[in-house]
């Protein structure tokens, strides 16, 4: 008898990124480029007995036990070294004993080196930006401390509806539904094995194997956006539009990714067509482009002159645009970062002062 | 003293869109295209005593009502002719009665010509689809009939943050959240004067001028998908994230639509390029381009061969695409509308049987 449904699903999602991993990793030591349709057996001969280690980042929550569960089962069948990291926040009493019994349980997986590694949360961008930020600080050392070529992340498909809804709340466009991404970070270190599978699916893979989860109590607390979402949010929208919202923010997600990839891609080409000899932006030929392109033109020329990518929204992009489309002898616009936008002489000017 | 401030901003609102409909109607009868910044005043001179049609689609409810108000207020000071028309759907018991009513109170605002229209819904697509075609079936005839220049429709803000969300569960990717266009139809018949105006501005501009309205109950009916989404799951997102929600929705449908169309121009510009001389589409030049404009590539090539539009999914498209991007030697895949897409000799052939 083969092993249970939920456990045969965690363990494909993440059989398909250990080949992935092995593909690129061929590519890095040979410089060779296994075809795409390269078949798993060859890749798993190849990799060699001395394989590349591959982290699993684990809360000790459902998802990341089932994803730590399926990395041990699964590298042994492979030339991969797999390892684990698990991250005390330090933001609940006794969260150092709760890291060091995952760190236990990681080990009893057959999963070495584990480490836990405490950080400090500061304040910057509320709670859940500053926890975000000191826990990737942490896998980023861990992975070059270990020489990792990879660290698996949790992130299920209902962690990526919610992540769709928090970029629709900011209004700012195709990138901001864009969700997470399946591969991330420096050199694609960052992978996503369980983006397809839901978040049921995971808590029903520790069940049958008898795996103990933790559950964060932050998940629970409505005075966290995620949270109210999950709780709220999400099951108020399924029960007016049908089960199947977060299939399909997920899927959402996957095409909005490729249209701002793609919509970026036409903008950096177009950008110096668009300039002088002095690089200076021509109003005309900013006209003729696209809205879409001109927007995102004009968005990465206000970044490079200064403005910082985050506090610069839709509205400041669109009121930079109405120099273009809307002449009417408009002022300098202000813009975050002290970049001001005039138009002058048929020329966008964008400087900091 | 002025009008009520939400008087001000649905006659603004109003006025901008028969500046723009007034500048449209210079433009088709000389040939002569007004430049985009003519001041109001010239054009207003321009069209002189007999100018323009314009009618206001007008169920009897807050915003529609508010939308004939306005019209009739604005039409005095410029050279437009303002009528309306209201459709009676047959659906509840007495509509033909409030419909008279409704006509009775448009005419009482001095618009001429003013119509009553019986339609019979169908049941084509649910009954919110179908109700929704028979309207529009009866208010193109009435345009025609009456040489229109334009019909008003009085969606606000917040139907259009509804039909984002409604995009969203459909999951079909950057089109789908492209919510209504401020100008649609034929020559660009429909206009929607209020979509960046609230619910709230409309029903209060209806209160300060003591302008009775309807409520159709069916907003309120549990039973559609809309009246759940607008009672139950718009305010569960409100609470969850924020005030903002409504204002996000709305621009990510104007970032989305212009998002959608530079797309699709894209792919419409590729399409030659991806093809050989008998016109096949070629899996290698396929292959070369972005995943997002691919797909277009690849959808239009679907429908073209005869697949409805409405019955072709993301999914189905993601399956054709495959053939190229995860090429394993695939059978033939069967889409809707009994056409079938196959790889063959390095040439995407697509039939209907």
């Amino acid at each position: 008898m083969g092993p249970h449904p939920a456990v045969a699903a965690i363990r494909l999602a993440v059989r398909r990124v250990l080949h992935d991993i092995l593909r690129d990793a061929l590519v890095l030591s040979d410089g060779r480029t296994p075809p795409p349709d390269t078949i798993p057996r060859d890749i798993a001969r190849e990799g060699g007995a001395d394989g590349p280690l591959v982290l699993v980042a684990c809360s000790g929550g459902a998802d990341s036990m089932a994803l730590a569960s399926a990395l041990a089962f699964e590298s042994r069948k492979l030339s991969v070294r797999a390892g684990a990291v698990t991250v005390d926040h330090g933001l609940q009493p006794g969260s150092d004993q709760r890291a060091a019994e995952v760190a236990a349980r990681l080990t009893a997986m057959g999963l070495d080196p584990v480490e836990s590694i405490a950080v400090k949360v500061g304040r910057e961008g509320g709670p859940e930006a500053a926890a975000r930020d000191a826990r990737y600080a942490a896998l980023d050392a861990a992975a070059e401390r270990h020489g990792a070529a990879a660290v698996l992340l949790g992130h299920t498909r209902d962690d990526q509806a919610e992540t769709v809804l928090l970029g629709l709340a900011r209004g700012s466009g195709t990138r901001s539904l864009s969700g997470m991404a399946a591969v991330s970070g420096a050199h694609g270190r960052y992978r996503r094995p369980f983006l397809q599978l839901d978040r049921h699916t995971a808590r029903k893979a520790c069940l049958v194997q008898s795996l103990p989860v933790w559950d964060d109590p932050h998940n629970a607390d409505p005075a966290y956006t995620r949270s109210r979402l999950r709780h709220e949010g999400l099951p108020a929208l399924e029960k007016a539009l049908g089960k199947g919202v977060v299939e399909a923010l997920a899927r959402t997600a996957e095409l909005s990714r490729d249209d701002a990839d793609a919509l970026d891609a036409w903008a950096a080409d177009a950008d110096p067509s668009v300039r002088d000899e002095a690089g200076e932006l021509l109003c005309k030929k900013l006209y003729a482009l696209p809205a879409a392109v001109r927007r995102r033109v004009l968005r990465k020329a206000l970044i490079d002159a200064g403005s910082p990518a985050g506090s610069l929204f839709a509205r400041h992009v669109e009121e930079v645009d109405r120099l273009i489309t809307g002449w009417r002898g408009q002022r300098a616009i202000n813009l975050p970062g002290r970049v001001e936008a005039r138009r002058q002489g048929g020329r966008l000017v964008i400087r900091q002062s």
